[in-house]
């Protein structure tokens, strides 16, 4: 746990790409040791490996500027846009030149009537959200942190709207990226669909930045429903509110969101958010469509509920009480976090059909209980998708040692429910053990695809493979 | 036009791999002229280019022993479904082994609570949507043809329902392929979603077969929808139509399907289908969803029809009016070749944004005017995806090059206008040299690629790149 490991680092080649880069880029070049750290991983486990020096590029010529540079001395390249990924994803682990694409932050271009957009990859959600607001537009995808669309892009991430409007790879239209190379290219064109070769967008997509760094992106957007519900229900145990998740998947309600707090969870929002939700697990739901629709959409849920034991069923179209609601859901990370201060939350993300949900995640709890590890759970359960957080005090080696053990318990149960150890946050460098106990062969494959694109290994290297 | 090049023959290895594949078959290997000449490309204008044998498989273990003898002499080897492709797809210009997956026609698992199901890659979305019709569930990929899912993932199909429940991009939750070394992969897992990793379904769907052969398809289903209706309203102009289509897309309307049908394309409906509709622009729609929303989803497409002066708008909930106007539909291709006896229909597929459809459409009428040539149109509208159906005597090398000229034409314009080549029918032989006008640079990306997975082209050799 926590224990990644250093690479090779091509000292000759470093030491000359910074060179290059320090006169090319000048003041846009940095190499201060608190400049790199906060470029390197800090946000959870993972220890801190900073790069050498950070370029803050403003354009997809000075990204494929660096690129070339890098390239020529075999130097190790890594793509930075927020920092709020999970898994050591923007760690250097051999060094290298880190690219922070912050300051590409322009939206390119609306085309309201198509709803499509193209932005840079620095540009967040919230950024893009409020400037698409006035126009009846928006950008569904929602992993809770103000990510850059850079980042999301390249973590395939997706979170609370996933269950209605998909991930990051049902959203990307189209990508400019620089290769290895430095070339410049476009990934696709910005019709809705497309039967034209191999689908680059999609293997670019995901790819954590270890085939090329993307430099544009192009959206699908969608139109603001006319109105929006929130729903809350609590149930007795997590099984009930597992089948009414799955009864509600099944009839096709097309809920906007729906999402699990098992009851610690719902303890911890309780205390962070001021309210005073039964301790008991609770499903929070969101729907979108007319205003018929999102009533009918309610009530057809609240049937549903009813039917599994739920209580306290309550549902409302006023903005300030969804918006409270969903607050709170938003602040469970660091709810969860107020219920051990100073401990480090360990994010798992397993995915499994949603037939074993309930099994999972009563596993996960009980397995947290034997272990005796604090961990609460919440999820995107509608897709299947969950985080237990076990809470860690990093000083305790044997608390260490379960929580670890904990992490590759849960992960291996997932695989063998025919799911994922990774829903949405990537492999990075945590969890590339469990991708070959999950897809065996095929990471052959992701490695041959890897030294055909970037035979010299000099993109995001030490992540996935 | 029509003038495939046949590619090198490796005569050596094809002869050795044929006396082994003869002897470990038995009747399962067939050589035969006509059994061979029916799995080369038959349907469109391009000329048969025919495999030397034909191994009907009935196994994944089987898929795998074929390449296997097929990779260690070199000889292409070509997956073949239904047939219906439409770009030369299963063409063998260099020769080698057809692999016919027909008898790989079982359903192997129905998994209705995750609503998703495995198959082998010969069972037909016909077949599959009559054994889940029971369990009230639907696989809503629609291509028209009857065709095979192994062959529709590996063409990236969609067609009239894409609108609303995507590509097979969106509906492939994981994938069983024989690599062109034999060995078999899973490509990801039965998650709704995932990060882990390159996403291999992604490029595999759409692939062509070029990378590997599919052997198993992991799909996601849709329950049954409570109610479905169907509208159709006629349009002075194509522009008058197009207009009715984004603004039904962009208020967010969850149509089905909204299909356009040019004054021509009414005009063969009429005469083969017995109908009598206005022959003006037509557009033909289907809802799903609740008894309210679907009656609220037409009545909304109503207003929005009125306003730009559509006339004779009509919906209805019977099943029975409801077929007679979609199968009206599915016989288009018919309908259209009974518009000119005898000629060929050359089948084209752009894809544009839907701001520059309803530009795209009149420019191609009017073209076809120019040109003289007979060129009904349809289209799934609500996704900027057409066809235009030049109707061409093959024996008249005027007409077929000026056939030629409107097709290079057609494509090269939705290029211009940031669409692509081919909305859903694939590159195949067809339309190798747009997907370079198309794309550029990122097709020396695909050529990496397929050289890093198939580095001795065995793997459908002249397709795509």
């Amino acid at each position: 746990m926590g224990k990644v490991v250093d690479l090779p680092r091509n000292e000759e080649g470093i030491s000359a790409a910074l060179g290059i880069l320090k006169q090319q880029f000048g003041e846009k070049f940095q190499s201060g040791q608190s400049v790199r750290e906060q470029h390197g991983h800090t946000t959870t486990w993972i220890r801190n490996q900073a790069p050498d020096a950070v370029v803050f590029v403003r354009s997809t010529e000075e990204v494929s500027d660096v690129v070339k540079v890098c390239a020529a001395h075999r130097v190790p390249v890594i793509a930075y846009g927020t920092g709020t990924s999970l898994e050591g994803h923007v760690n250097a682990p051999a060094g290298g030149v880190c690219i922070d694409l912050t300051e590409m932050n322009q939206i390119v271009a609306v085309h309201a009537e198509d709803l499509d957009c193209v932005v840079q990859p620095g540009v967040t959600r919230e950024q893009l959200n409020t400037y698409l607001r006035d126009q009846g537009l928006f950008f569904p995808i929602d992993p809770g942190a103000n990510a850059s669309l850079g980042g999301m892009a390249s973590t395939r991430a997706s979170g609370t709207n996933a269950v209605r409007y998909g991930t990051m790879k049902d959203n990307v239209l189209a990508l400019e990226v620089v290769l290895p190379s430095g070339e410049v290219i476009r990934t696709a064109s910005r019709a809705k669909k497309s039967s034209a070769g191999y689908d680059l967008t999609r293997l670019m997509v995901g790819a954590e930045g270890t085939l090329g760094i993307i430099t544009e992106i192009t959206l699908k957007l969608q139109g603001i429903p006319e109105a929006m519900s929130s729903a809350r229900c609590s149930f007795e145990t997590v099984d009930d509110a597992c089948q009414a998740v799955m009864a509600t998947i099944q009839y096709g309600i097309p809920v906007a969101r729906i999402e699990l707090l098992d009851a610690m969870s719902v303890g911890a929002a309780n205390a962070y958010s001021k309210l005073d939700l039964p301790e008991t697990p609770l499903l929070l739901l969101e729907f979108h469509g007319s205003e018929n629709s999102v009533s009918e959409q309610a009530e057809m849920f609240g049937s549903i509920a009813e039917e599994f034991g739920g209580s306290g069923f309550d549902w409302t179209a006023r903005p300030e009480d969804r918006t409270k609601l969903w607050q709170a859901r938003h602040d469970m990370y660091w709810a969860s976090m107020g219920l051990r201060p100073g401990a480090k939350g360990i994010s798992t993300d397993v995915c499994v059909p949603i037939s074993r949900l309930a099994e999972c995640v009563t596993a996960a709890q009980e397995k947290a209980k034997e272990l005796n590890l604090l961990a609460p759970i919440v999820g995107h359960v509608g897709d299947g998708n969950f985080h237990a957080l076990p809470l860690v005090d990093m000083e305790d080696a044997d608390e260490v040692e379960r929580a670890d053990a904990f992490v590759s318990w849960l992960n291996d149960l997932a695989i063998s429910m025919d799911g994922t150890c990774t829903g949405e946050h990537g492999i990075g460098q945590g969890k590339k053990p469990y991708l070959l106990r999950e897809l065996g062969g095929a990471v052959d494959v992701m490695v041959a695809v890897k030294q055909a694109i970037d035979p010299d290994n000099i993109m995001n290297p030490g992540k996935i493979i």
